[in-house]
């Protein structure tokens, strides 16, 4: 019995892209597969709203958090954290040897331009990293107002997660300048997990140039090279590149991208919406709520094992909260969380069906 | 029109696995996957001939490749290259800041224990890496008598690729003492590319202990973790994971191990039988012919580029070289070479109808 997926990803895949995924295999040294790698380029660029080259690698969003920080920070580098997956950033950056400072926010609160502004006035950096949206609490960065700051330090290098926001909310890669801006396959963009993306713009490229110990999986210039002649420098996830061209073209063309974003707005409108009736309080500092994941408070202190153990029998399933944060919130003896996803393909009228359910669990 | 595929990777993958990377995705942090991880670790175990963990990887082979000696390797390793993919380890332990000394031998030609003994009876090295089939020259390295050296040695860790054997030819990781044996799952083992697996002794676990750097994505004690809670430590590759366990049923319990390895012993002997029928000469040095990947000096002189132009219209693909090592024995005066792969689930059968199509090239 299927499920159908509320979680922060993996999101539920349509049918027809998971055709793709059954397609039978063809050598990636031939004319079919760069054809394939060559039509997918202007898509990615027009999903992320940009001219640079959008890199294709078989891992997942973490290996590409991991070759952004290990090609693009020389010297320190600003980490944004707000919760569990910036916080992995960080990490990622300290264990390739990287110095790292960290801007710490308590988690359900946002990182605000000015903090920012205060840090990088100090010098000494040249690269930041920002979660977009951060899915641990579902708060959404004001990454218009921070990309403002960084375009300030010519010498800082804007890396952003967009794991759980690019392809259900609008990220302009170039408008707002950023150097390396990064997702995932299997969360807003709908397809299963095992690729991720990263637009990279030339600084990026020309950061790498001076740093040494990038390796190969995750060496920038190693992918430009392979990127140019359409090209990957090993053997890459077929099944995923085709699943992401079907993807794409339904993104781009059936549904489009204003249509989209308007969707996931409404989606998670509908959703706030629902929690303030049921007297459920929203888990992010107001204001910074994302539209693609909303975590809520259980201030109705809803039986949330129980509830897990009811998803088993039913063809559903959300998020009964995030371990990490709801350990920590019970530490500080307060409620724990949960978090309901509406991103990716998941339909409005999907969505109502979930809150339906999910208020015989009150 | 699909085309059989008889290069050295991908390789065909059979429906009922292509099925399964067309499943509806689930949760990875469900107790699903976890019974899925659970259920492929024996599987994997038996197929490596090893108690010792096998890691899976959401990446490429390369990329365990980057594993090995990131992890591995504190002092300098023992680079043994034969050909291309060999070389290209070699490199990527390079651009990892390690230090390298190479033990090269002519392409086509085979690393001896002799040469490993001289070697390291010199001291100071760490580790060791060693190419088992090396798929540009479809050399295969005699492993069991380098193991018998590398053991005298018990400060060197044992690194070997199996990317184009595992599943093909029976590799003995215990009885051999391999401290990291890794393949990739789109060549013998007939499935998709896009993951890739490892085994991991516990001196390769002490070994990453004391080295730092190890980064993320592919940091052999993160993936340890995990691992010991069926679990990874970012999302996996899932459609990926169902195809793997679908294979290794198959490969395990319907065809059977030493079935496999006889139906590719089998298939190395009839291709090399047929090319002496034919007047090709074998490019590997005699004795050391792999029986998943023949390649053949085109003595014969088949006009490669021709053959290629018409395997378009065909329904089988063959390789007609690889790339690198024309160029070189080009810039030598020596004929090229091309290469027929008969490895994964390719039956028998199917590659005596592929030989019969290349007989009218010649």
């Amino acid at each position: 019995m299927h499920k159908k997926l509320f979680i922060p990803g993996p999101t539920e895949v349509r049918k027809e892209v998971l055709k793709e995924m059954a397609r039978p295999m063809i050598g990636h040294r031939t004319q079919e597969f760069t054809d394939l790698f060559a039509a997918l380029k202007p898509k990615l660029q027009r999903l992320l709203y940009t001219q640079n080259d959008v890199l294709i690698s078989s891992s997942s969003g973490s290996g590409l958090m991991e070759a952004a920080v290990r090609n693009c920070v020389g010297k320190k580098v600003l980490s944004c954290v707000c919760g569990a997956f910036s916080a992995k950033w960080a990490d990622i950056a300290a264990n390739c040897g990287k110095e790292i400072e960290k801007l710490e926010v308590a988690w359900g609160e946002a990182i605000k331009p000015e903090m920012i502004e205060e840090k990088l006035s100090q010098g000494g950096f040249d690269a930041i990293h920002l979660t977009h949206c951060e899915t641990t609490t579902g708060v959404l960065s004001p990454l218009a107002e921070i990309a403002e700051v960084v375009k300030k330090y010519p010498d800082v290098l804007f890396l952003v997660d967009t794991v759980s926001s690019l392809g259900g909310i609008k990220v302009e890669t170039d408008r707002l300048g950023i150097d390396i801006c990064l997702a995932s396959s299997q969360k807003a963009l709908g397809l299963p997990p095992g690729l991720s993306v990263a637009s990279v713009s030339l600084r990026a490229y020309e950061r790498a140039k001076t740093i040494t110990g990038r390796g190969y999986y995750f060496d920038l210039l190693e992918l430009k090279k392979s990127y140019d002649k359409n090209q990957t420098p090993y053997t890459p996830s077929i099944s995923l590149f085709y699943a992401l061209n079907r993807q794409l073209d339904y993104i781009l063309e059936k549904e489009g991208l204003e249509k989209r974003f308007a969707r996931h707005k409404k989606m998670g409108r509908l959703t706030r919406k629902w929690a303030q009736e049921k007297g459920f309080e929203l888990f992010p500092e107001k204001g910074f709520e994302s539209d693609t994941i909303t975590c809520l408070t259980n201030s109705r202190t809803i039986d949330l094992k129980r509830a897990k153990e009811e998803q088993k029998k039913k063809r559903y399933q959300f998020d009964a909260g995030y371990r990490e944060l709801n350990a920590k919130l019970e530490k500080e003896g307060k409620p724990s969380t949960f978090r309901i996803a509406h991103l990716g393909d998941i339909k409005t009228s999907d969505l109502r069906k979930l809150l339906k359910e999910l208020e015989a669990l009150i």
